[in-house]
């Protein structure tokens, strides 16, 4: 059900032709009310996109009716054209609903630096207008994929009120979120100041720890809006919590299906004197090419463990740290531990944990392998 | 001739068995003087290799006689028993030239957390010893490859004095070096400071601008040894140019034989504010795996340069970026340029030339593609 498992939304999808496949690749979610809190995070990435530039200034009144999405095409440096299309396409959503421009966001996913075909799109949104139901989700989910395998969507269930979502993005993924789009829904009553609280702390411990590929996008987005139509009014600690298990569901979908990867890999960092030393520690284990080319050949290769975290400057004695892969402590005290012979990589799942022993914090981040596919499917993207 | 192509200096390879393959590995090079002043520059790593902490140690002299070398084995994350059979190899090698520990630096290379079979390699210490000679640059050169596919030598003949040198290294290089291993010799008569200032200029602009996947190996060591031999005192200017000269040559021949890759990849970034900057915007390009698959795929993806220095702090305004890959302006004030269809990718050589609009200071970044035989080596060092 996806975005539509919360009371007060309508949504679907719709193939316009943006893909050279016929596949579906416009997305339109609606929330009826009666609320229109919203909240949102964007990509930090210097050139964000038209769409992240347009719908940035639009969650700026913390309101919001619609969200209008398309696959096939980023619409991402592309001038003040590439802004003009995506002002354009929010009017068109806008006359269709009977509301403003104003209240409608626009996401888009696909290759940078290319015009979107306006007519198509504005045909597509037309036809998505006329196609709203109130069990739409799914077929929305299903809109926004691009290399993804399957529609990743997520419903949280509360007392008397449900969080719904979906997202996009396989591969691409970074921190301070990735090629991803996601719109998560709430029938909760929740004003958009709590909202963006919960929605930035959410986003925090979920899809910013997720880092396939370490490349940070120029579309990345999430939005979530609220029709209160539950008449439920839930803590701000409880929004934060359901928005946190969506978010965090949506995110491990999207990391086992990241492009052409073979494992899913979390590194976890105890011992740390901070939180954020754990994640700095984490992420070069995430970013190195040297581990994931390793990991994919299912070699427990700890020595790129230290190397990698050796580049940081989080606090630890080089001679004190232990690196468990699989659950075999294979280093001990920065030098040789149990046989590496004994690690079994064979399966999907892989967990590096890594004791810095300078402290009590811990964080874990996401990654997966660099693999043979992961080349292929990014050498011929845009060929 | 390598680093015997300087009076001064005799050298050997070896194979000590270190290697399955039964190829050479164990290297040695020994200044006969008069003079033995001597510099180094290491990795930054905060897991340096025993024979990286016993050299750094030796060097604080700014004196050297000899220099021994061994693939097979990085003998780095090895504790306390490592460090003792780096300086047990220090020693033998100084018994066999009648010289101290003290007077001779150890670099290896190889597999990290694995301890050297100390048999084989004293064994093989004592084999090279007795095969020293004045033109056995060329079988050093050789003992010091790893998955290089051809030894890298240089020689810069100047007025009266000259600079040789030899490089190991394919793949793994990064900035603040590589997992490569340098030995530069030179005849001329200079002091340990003026060595010392020359070679750290010389390594800034040359081997600290090869970024080919942005690992910062354990093992990284750049030594030079200046034997005085041909009684020529050159200007601190004119040994930092040479050494410059020889560091570039052989940076070069690093790059073009770097793990799998198929492109060797010129990265400017001009306008910008500092160097720096520009530096830093190259390095985001270098490591930016969607930029460099593409790259491998021939496709002028120039959307990817834009988002790798999106992720950077250096000052430009993203609406006046320019990027010309392989002399086509395929963006124009960070929006669509001329056509890319336009670029033809299909050499090895590639340069992609950014105008940040920001300043006028520049700098070169060079890189390798990230292609399946990368994946390939890597995922199978080790097993």
């Amino acid at each position: 059900m996806s975005t539509t498992a919360p009371q007060g939304f309508r949504a679907a999808g719709v193939a316009a032709g943006l893909k050279s496949s016929g596949a579906p690749d416009v997305a339109l979610v609606v929330n009826d009310g009666p609320g229109d809190a919203a909240a949102a995070v964007f990509t930090t990435n210097r050139f964000p996109a038209a769409p992240v530039q347009w719908s940035r200034q639009v969650l700026s009144t913390g309101r919001l009716r619609a969200v209008v999405l398309n696959s096939g095409g980023a619409n991402a440096c592309t001038g003040p054209e590439g802004f003009g299309d995506t002002h354009a396409t929010a009017e068109h959503v806008a006359q269709q609903l009977g509301t403003g421009a104003v209240d409608v966001a626009v996401a888009s996913t696909g290759l940078i630096g290319v015009r979107l075909p306006m007519e198509k799109l504005t045909a597509g949104v037309t036809a998505a207008a006329e196609a709203l139901s109130a069990d739409g989700g799914d077929d929305a989910a299903r809109a926004i994929m691009t290399t993804d395998s399957v529609p990743k969507t997520t419903v949280q269930a509360r007392d008397g009120w449900t969080v719904g979502g979906m997202a996009k993005g396989a591969g691409m993924l970074a921190p301070s979120l990735a090629t991803m789009l996601v719109v998560l829904t709430t029938d909760a009553v929740v004003d958009a100041g709590t909202l963006q609280s919960a929605l930035k702390a959410a986003t925090a411990v979920s899809f910013e720890r997720v880092d396939s590929d370490g490349c940070l996008s120029t579309n990345d987005t999430v939005l979530v809006l609220a029709s209160g139509a539950s008449g439920v009014s839930p803590s701000a600690e409880e929004v934060t919590e359901a928005l946190t298990a969506a978010a965090t569901d949506l995110a491990m979908q999207l990391l086992a299906d990241a492009e052409g990867s073979t494992k899913d890999i979390a590194i976890t960092v105890r011992g740390a004197a901070t939180v954020e030393d754990a994640l700095t520690a984490g992420r070069a284990c995430a970013r190195n090419n040297l581990l994931k080319t390793a990991l994919f050949g299912n070699d427990p290769n700890w020595g790129r463990v230290l190397a990698a975290i050796g580049t940081t400057d989080a606090a630890f004695e080089p001679d004190r740290v232990d690196v468990t892969i699989n659950g075999v402590t294979v280093c001990r005290g920065g030098a040789i531990g149990d046989p590496r012979e004994g690690v079994d990589l064979t399966g999907r799942a892989i967990t590096i944990d890594v004791d810095l022993r300078a402290g009590d914090e811990q964080a874990t981040i996401w990654t997966n392998d660099l693999s043979l596919a992961y080349v292929h499917e990014n050498s011929a993207y845009s060929t």
